[in-house]
């Protein structure tokens, strides 16, 4: 196996308390930490046009759900567009997830051996199969820049044993995730993923600044144990010892409490190697995102933007603004007078509330665009506060802002 | 009362057979003729940004529906924004509707008089008047460029008496429409509404060329008279007496056979007063806009392109596309090799299909784009057609085209 080639490059280049900056370098794409990623689950960002992605709100990756991509359009069709890049017209980075927690959270009929995950699919009912190996097959067809581990992801509410057991059947999963993920770099699919196979590009869409195709893609591990800290310790512990490029905190946002998250986050990722970066799955809102990052995580995804901007809810410096609110009819004023997006510089409450009560289309649009501009926006002064020393008073000022909603 | 000031101007530079090419310049944009203009029914193109529309389509201007809006959000709400143009922030011109046509079409309850019409709203069930004063005082309000006259609409089927009686209904309604729009333009509304009133203008969109916000609205009257020639001809007669900026032919393309349509444009539109724009309402198809042209049309609209889009329909230079079609699953060309517009240079027919299927907003959103892209197209090419006198040979080759469908 050649195993030499650069996946992910990572360096951090500022830390304040447990807060880091950091830079990371995939084939494809030179990306700022901490970083919000957009979610892309079916190829896509919903509502959001690729280009508006890479120019105004500059992501510089995403993601995509194996879940989706394998059930639709199947993952014959995307090897023969060779990648998700290709298929989709997206060049800069793409992370997928293994398929894990949709199929345990989105399919009642599953039957878990040892071996892997026997599923019905949501969209036709087809019984079908997901291992270790599988998925990892699947992510290199898929050609992602970061892949994640096959993992087992129990209940948020699953007792002590249960959680142990599940972890335990996760870190051996990892184990083969792991051993699949680096014969497959040298293998075909692979190859074919990451572009070796076809031939000149005719998309216009030149690769990101570190594009770097004849790079293999990264595997990262994911550390379950849900609000057990000891189990949380162990499953660190097995993660590491197999070793990734990266390592993610999973089963958290899943229905436990706030303080729950925060002190399994105190808990483990102080703890989790410095030099990798550290990635929670699926969190969350703005102030979960500040909070985890002064506890040393550097990577997010979160469906919240675009799933708020479509039931007209927007996040704003000055907190939660239902654009419902009838107060908003008249109002000329922009949805947050304190943001620089392509929405808030021009449209106002009243045509925002408007289109949203008329059903129209648009209205998702610009609200997922500018709720997404937000996140973004925010995780860029994050990271500017980081490196100048004034993590501790932004995170404050911030977050007293969040709370001063005069618009709700 | 105070007519002297600027409407619109209306120039003819080129003919070809009964075509024109010819440059329409209102208080907002020079628009060149023969023109198709997007529908934004209730303020907005349904999945288009103003920014899409503005730059790449070059839209110089599209259509507000004052049924939708005087409904939704309501005047006051309109008045207090100081006009639809400040309210959606779309600088370019609009053509508003009196109403009628929604009226006739949308709702059940209705009691028509002499005086106007009374119905139940769609939205709330409240009860409802319009007639041809207050939908001037509307159109005044909403500040558009191109008002419509407030017109009765019978159903296609209506009798030889019938359709009769509702022109002469039409012809008395065109007479106190114009009356009122002659006081209001010079009154506050209209004031208020044309920005008089309005402080500097915080939107940074510039207005467009030929952009005149002194000048005052402009009045169309409208012809009907169904499928009975001579009744066209006395609806014309009564129109033309009493002097509008423009003529439409309304209650075509209702349900009535292609060939009706064509016969009565065939016998209509070369009598319609040549130093006036005519604009045929509420069509249509590519063929039917190339065929309309050919009889002497210059504007257009239709909610074809987009709901087309949001149904999985394409217009092609090679016929319609159903993007359902299973053969498009592992297709990488665009959906119309001949197209330059933003979504053809980038993606595939197979990643359209995807999106649809998977009932991705960004299927509807990238399918309107490219049918209103090829709308625009096919009328510049139409443009250039006719000043080069070569309007013939480009339609017959563009119909041929359309016919000649590969994909379907």
């Amino acid at each position: 196996m050649d195993l030499t080639k650069k996946s992910i490059d990572w360096k951090v280049t500022a830390t304040d308390g447990e807060a880091r900056a950091g830079i990371l370098t995939t084939r494809r794409s030179m990306i700022e930490t901490p970083v919000f990623m957009p979610v892309g689950t079916q190829g896509s960002v919903k509502g959001i046009r690729f280009e508006w992605l890479e120019d105004e709100l500059d992501a510089r990756i995403i993601l995509g759900n194996t879940y989706h991509l394998f059930l639709r359009p199947g993952i014959d069709v995307i090897r023969r567009f060779g990648g998700l890049h290709r298929f989709s017209s997206w060049k800069r980075s793409f992370l997928t997830d293994s398929g894990g927690f949709q199929v345990f959270s989105l399919t009642d009929l599953r039957k878990l051996t040892e071996e892997g995950v026997e599923f019905r699919s949501h969209v036709d009912g087809s019984k079908q199969f997901l291992s270790p190996e599988i998925s990892m097959e699947i992510q290199a067809v898929l050609g992602s820049e970061i892949v994640m581990v096959f993992d087992e992801c129990p209940p948020g509410d699953a007792g002590y044993d249960a959680t142990r057991a599940s972890l335990e059947m996760t870190a051996r999963w990892a184990a083969r995730s792991k051993a699949r993920f680096d014969e497959l770099q040298v293998s075909e699919p692979g190859a074919i993923a990451t572009g070796f196979l076809c031939g000149g590009d005719k998309n216009p869409v030149a690769a990101s600044p570190g594009s770097d195709l004849t790079g293999r893609q990264s595997l990262f591990g994911i550390i379950q144990g849900a609000g057990h800290l000891d189990l949380r310790k162990q499953s660190l512990d097995r993660t590491t010892q197999i070793g990734f490029d990266g390592y993610a905190i999973g089963g958290l946002s899943v229905g436990e409490e706030k303080s729950v998250m925060y002190e399994v986050l105190d808990f483990i990722a102080p703890q989790m190697p410095k030099n990798a970066p550290r990635y929670l799955m699926g969190v969350g809102t703005p102030e979960d995102l500040l909070e985890a990052v002064s506890r040393g995580v550097d990577m997010f995804d979160c469906v919240i933007p675009t799933r708020n901007g479509r039931t007209g809810s927007a996040f704003t410096s000055r907190g939660r603004v239902n654009i419902r609110n009838a107060k908003f009819a008249r109002d000329d004023s922009p949805l947050d007078p304190d943001c620089g997006c392509s929405v808030c510089r021009r449209y106002s409450l009243g045509y925002l509330r408007h289109l949203h009560q008329a059903g129209e289309m648009t209205a998702s649009i610009l609200l997922s665009h500018h709720n997404l501009a937000f996140f973004m926006d925010m995780m860029k002064k994050t990271r500017e506060a980081i490196r100048i020393g004034n993590f501790v008073s932004f995170r404050y000022e911030f977050l007293n802002g969040l709370g001063n909603n005069e618009k709700l």
